[in-house]
């Protein structure tokens, strides 16, 4: 198994936990669970494979929908141990976001893509799971969410993989950069509030 | 026309009838029933030709957007002789749901992809249609109302596809006893409240 | 630089704007500004590439992401001059519609699609960038907006595109017939109230 395939199925495992808690709150029986948690966990990596011109992930290697309901079965039963699984999934969903940047920029890196397409490659992966698990539970998607990094995160990740590799580092220590600069702005927006200033109608009055 | 092919465009009818009635009770003009009755008649069987990268089946054969716009035209026409748009629409959509999840799961099967791919691609197939027109007409999916089956009807149906194919039925029989238990299932839901057990955040006091 | 590439980037350009006016009316930061106007923009454009199997064409020519960039910035800094946003969003929508129809229409009709491909190619192309962002924004799409003409006015367009190929029109007279017929028909429902009749569930009493 290749770094990027370990890092589809790394992002897809945690991404399906997000789904499930989704599905937790709207209170769906058990195949809601894993409908819910295939979306979201396969969502992103589907599109940049679809746009790519890839065989898609999972149809390769359908071990990922396995994992995918495993972990959407975990959490049908222990969601419920959990003190806040708003909470929970938003964590979750940033890591299972850096993790996906990284997987989705690496592998148009890899394709030999140019930095604007590996830029795009690694928000589409990153975001487009989130973003569908959202729309469908008619939720404000995270994505959209003001005053926060998200999208940002992202792009500051992806930007990442493509300075390293200009930079000659090996992908495993490239794509590892990535991640953490993705997790660590991501976290640093939930945890401390870190934000960028947002568009106002009408400046603040001085 | 093969029974492959038969299946998509029965699919396709009567998910137009949906789209159609969906498009009533936005109060659309007819170029509106048009719009809706084609997303929703097309959108599963696309996403699976498209994920299993397959030639879409509507731009091979066209004739299926003719079909399309002929049922939304009647529906233009008729639907305020219905006592209820939406119980009619309700049916219809089980109908459609059954076929398409033949038409899905027959299609991987045939395209030689495991069972696991051939369950996804029934249940993408059949749900995919009216999630895509219930997410635009900013209804709740039917695929996400609590307490009914839906998601898990297709699910059922697809599994039937593969037990029936691996006890080696003809093609005929296992896709009449896929669409046959989807429908059931799913009727039952309707009418007489069959459900799997939902998650709730606290479990029941004893 | 063909007239079909061409027409794809100014929708693109002009369709980003939408997105960037959008985001602007969700208080979005600069990266929420890209992320929305890149999605409205290239979504038309890339459901039809990937329904033709044709390579998605701002992977192919990325400097499209740029000009959408460009664009995002733009309005991030001067959209505060304009009276109103919404105003302004729904009149460069309906140039951009126009645009995009007629990019639509003229790829698929190069690609030797028969009529009906055509058709629904131009409107495909037209249409669901703006979907993707309002759905995203949770707002009522302007394709569902009741008694206006917008995938009438698609529609429309594209069947100009049609007879004038079938008149033995040179492309680049057909496809300024396509977009003006669009955005008049779109400006005259804007401006002027134009619209089909609606569905209703009850006829008027006489």
């Amino acid at each position: 198994m290749t770094l990027l395939v370990l890092l589809d199925h790394a992002a897809a495992a945690v991404f399906a936990a997000t789904g499930a808690l989704a599905a937790s709150r709207q209170q769906l029986d058990i195949v809601g669970f894993l409908f819910l948690a295939a979306l979201t966990a396969v969502g992103g990596g589907t599109i940049r494979d679809l746009l790519l011109d890839r065989d898609v992930f999972w149809i390769v290697d359908p071990g990922v929908i396995g994992v995918t309901a495993l972990v959407a079965l975990l959490v049908f039963f222990t969601a419920h141990l959990l003190e806040s699984r708003l909470r929970t999934l938003t964590w979750l969903d940033a890591l299972a976001l850096s993790v996906a940047v990284a997987a989705g920029s690496g592998a148009a890196l890899q394709a030999g893509q140019p930095g604007v397409i590996v830029a795009l490659m690694g928000v589409t992966t990153g975001v487009m799971g989130g973003l569908m698990r959202d729309v469908v539970c008619n939720e404000v998607p995270l994505v959209l969410k003001q005053g926060e990094l998200y999208a940002s995160a992202a792009l500051a990740g992806a930007l990442a993989t493509i300075l390293a590799a200009r930079f000659g580092l090996a992908p495993l220590p490239a794509l590892i950069a990535c991640a953490a600069l993705t997790f660590t702005l991501r976290a640093g927006s939930i945890a401390f509030g870190w934000r960028l200033p947002v568009y106002r109608s009408r400046p603040p009055r001085s």
